[in-house]
C-alpha cells in the first residue's frame, strides 16, 4: 500500500510539472467543439452535476454511455464491423465452396454489391456467427485487429480507426476528467470491439457492451476452451441497449450519446434517471467533410429519434456547425 | 485536466504523510491469514505478476474474479439470497393467496421445512423470477436493501452482511493495492447483490456479475420504464461463469476465487491463461467457528473441484488452518 501511495505522489507531482504552473487557467477541454449552444449544454450540465449544490452527482454514479457506430468513428457508407464480416465471408467460402449454398454468402463471395445492399440485419447476424463461430475471444480479436491495420475505408482511403471524430474523444476525456465511467454501448458485435476501442478511445474491454453470440465452454483435458457458439446471445441495439446497461452497468446511464434510432431507447433510459442528464443525438449534415444522412438511411437511420430529441428538448450535435475538426489527428 | 491532476498531487502527498514516514517497511497485507503455505503461494504470485521480470502483468490485465456465497460470506445453512427469495413469497402469499396453486409456494408460505429443503434449483429460479417480474432495478435493490437491514442469519444472529470473511476483504484490498481490479461471479442474482458489494467488499455493482432474468423495457409516456420480466437471462453457474466473464469482462481471469464445484470451470478458465495466474479454492472445515461441509453438501457443494485442486496445484484454503479471524469485525 504505502509503496504504489509514494509512487503516485511522485507521478502526481511530476505531472504538475509538466502540466504547467500552480494556478493557471483550465484549458477549453473541447476544443473542437465550436462555441454555441450544444458546447454550452456540455459544459452547463458537467458543471452542474460535478460542482457543490442541489444538482452534485456522487461520482460513483457518473456514468456515460456513448454509441460506437456513427457516434465515435463513421458508419458510411456501411457500418466498419460489417466490412470485416463481408471479408471474413470471402476468405471462408474460398476455403469451403460448399457455403456458396446460402445465396447472402454466394452474393457477398461474388462481390454482388447489389445484393449485398438487400441483406437484412438477421443476415448480417447469420454471418457473424458463421464466421466466429468455433474461435476462441483471442483468436476472433487477433483477426479484427489484423483486419483493422489493413483494411481502407472506400471513401477517405484511410484505416477505419483514423476516422474515430476528435470532438468525440475530447467528449470522452472531458467526462472521465469530470469523474464520469465512460462506457460504449453499441449494436457491433462486442469482441471485435474490445479489439481497438482501448488503443482508439480510451475504453477498457470491460466498459464495452455489444451484440454477443453465444459462448461454449469445454473444460478440455487439462485446458479449458472458450469459444463461440453460432447463436446469438443479445442484439445490443433499441430495447436492447437499456437491457443490457442494467444488466452490466446495474444503474441509468447519467449521460448517454448516440446518432441513430437504435440509440433512442437508451437516451430514453437515461432521461428517465432521477439524477440530471444529458441526452446527445448526433445528425450526420456535412456532406464536404463527412457524410450528410438522416431519416431515410439504411445504416445509422435517424429519423424516430430525431423528432423525440425536438420533443424532449435532447441536444442535437450539428457536426456541420458544433465540430471544428471532425477526424482525430493521426 | 490540470486541475484535477493538482488535487490528485495534493491528495497523494497527503496521503504519504499519514501513512508514514519514508522508507518504512510495508504492513502484512494480509494480517488476518496465518503464515504457511496458502498464504505464501499469495503472497508469491502477487509479488510474481506485479515486479519486474518475465512474469510481469500490465495492469490492465490483473483481473481477479470472486464466488461470492461461501467465499466472501456465509452460504450455511441456506444461501442468504434464497432467505430473501423466501421471505419474498410469503409476503406475496399473504397479499394473493392464488399464489398457493404452485405446491412450490404454499410450502413456503406454510413454513413447511421439510418440503422447502427439498426444493431444486428450477424452483428457486421460479421463485427469483415470480418475486422480481414487473419491479425496476430500483425497486428490487431497495427491497433487497431494507432485508439485509433487517433479517438475521440462524446460527450467528447478525446481519447477513456482518458475516463477511475478514480474511478475504484483506485479499480483495491488497490485490486491489496490486493494480487488480476485482470482481464478483456468483450465482446470486446480480441485481441483489449490487445492493451491498460496494460497502461490504469495495466492489462497485458494475464490477459485479450474477444470474439475472431478463427485462422489459417499455419508452412509456415520456419516462421510459425497465423492468424484470418473468424469464431466466443466464444463470451464472458452472460454465455460465467463464461465458459470463467472456462477455463482460472480455479476458480470462489471473486470480480466481471459489469454494464450491459452480466455481471449478471459472478456475479451469482462469488456469486456462497464457499468463501465469491463481486458483483459490476456500475449504469450509471449521464447524467451531463456521461451518464444515464439502463433498455432500448441497449449497456449497465441493466434491470435484476438490479432486481437481489437488490434481491441477490449485491452492486450497483450511478455514480452520489458514484464516486467524474467520468474520470481519463490525
Amino acid at each position: 500500500m504505502f509503496s504504489s501511495t509514494r509512487r503516485a505522489a511522485v507521478a502526481a507531482i511530476a505531472a504538475l510539472f509538466i502540466a504547467g504552473p500552480v494556478g493557471a487557467q483550465a484549458a477549453d477541454p473541447l476544443p473542437s467543439w465550436n462555441a454555441g449552444p450544444t458546447k454550452q449544454a456540455i459544459l452547463s450540465y458537467v458543471a452542474r452535476v460535478t460542482r457543490p449544490g442541489p444538482d452534485f452527482v456522487p461520482p460513483e454514479e457518473r456514468v456515460a454511455v456513448f454509441d460506437n457506430d456513427g457516434t465515435l468513428w463513421s458508419e458510411q457508407p456501411l457500418y466498419n464491423q460489417f466490412v470485416f464480416v463481408l471479408d471474413r465471408v470471402k476468405q471462408m467460402v474460398a476455403k469451403d465452396p460448399t457455403l456458396r449454398q446460402k445465396p447472402a454468402f454466394a452474393a457477398v463471395a461474388d462481390g454482388d454489391m447489389a445484393a449485398v445492399a438487400k441483406l437484412q440485419e438477421k443476415d448480417l447476424l447469420e454471418m457473424v456467427a458463421a464466421t466466429q463461430a468455433g474461435l476462441t475471444v483471442e483468436q476472433h480479436q487477433a483477426l479484427a485487429a489484423a483486419w483493422l491495420k489493413t483494411a481502407r475505408h472506400p471513401k477517405f482511403g484511410k484505416p477505419y480507426t483514423a476516422l474515430t471524430y476528435q470532438p468525440q474523444l475530447e467528449l470522452l476525456a472531458y467526462l472521465r476528467a469530470s469523474g464520469f465511467k465512460t462506457w460504449i454501448v453499441s449494436g457491433g458485435e462486442v469482441q471485435f470491439m474490445r479489439a481497438f476501442t482501448q488503443a482508439a478511445y480510451g475504453v477498457p474491454p470491460e466498459q464495452v457492451i455489444g451484440t454477443s453470440l453465444r459462448m461454449k465452454f469445454d473444460p478440455g483435458d487439462g485446458k479449458a476452451n472458450l469459444t463461440f457458439a453460432p447463436a446469438l446471445g443479445s442484439l445490443d441495439d433499441g430495447p436492447g441497449k437499456p437491457e443490457n446497461i442494467a444488466l452490466q452497468i446495474g444503474r441509468a446511464p447519467l449521460v448517454a450519446v448516440g446518432n441513430s434510432d437504435g440509440d433512442q431507447q437508451m437516451l430514453e433510459y437515461s432521461a428517465a434517471s432521477t439524477r440530471p442528464s444529458l441526452q446527445i443525438l448526433v445528425h450526420h449534415d456535412d456532406a464536404a467533410r463527412e457524410f450528410a444522412y438522416d431519416r431515410a438511411s439504411k445504416m445509422g437511420r435517424l429519423d424516430k429519434a430525431l423528432d423525440e430529441a425536438a420533443r424532449r428538448g435532447w441536444t442535437v450535435v450539428s457536426i456541420k456547425n458544433d465540430w471544428r475538426t471532425v477526424f482525430a489527428a493521426p
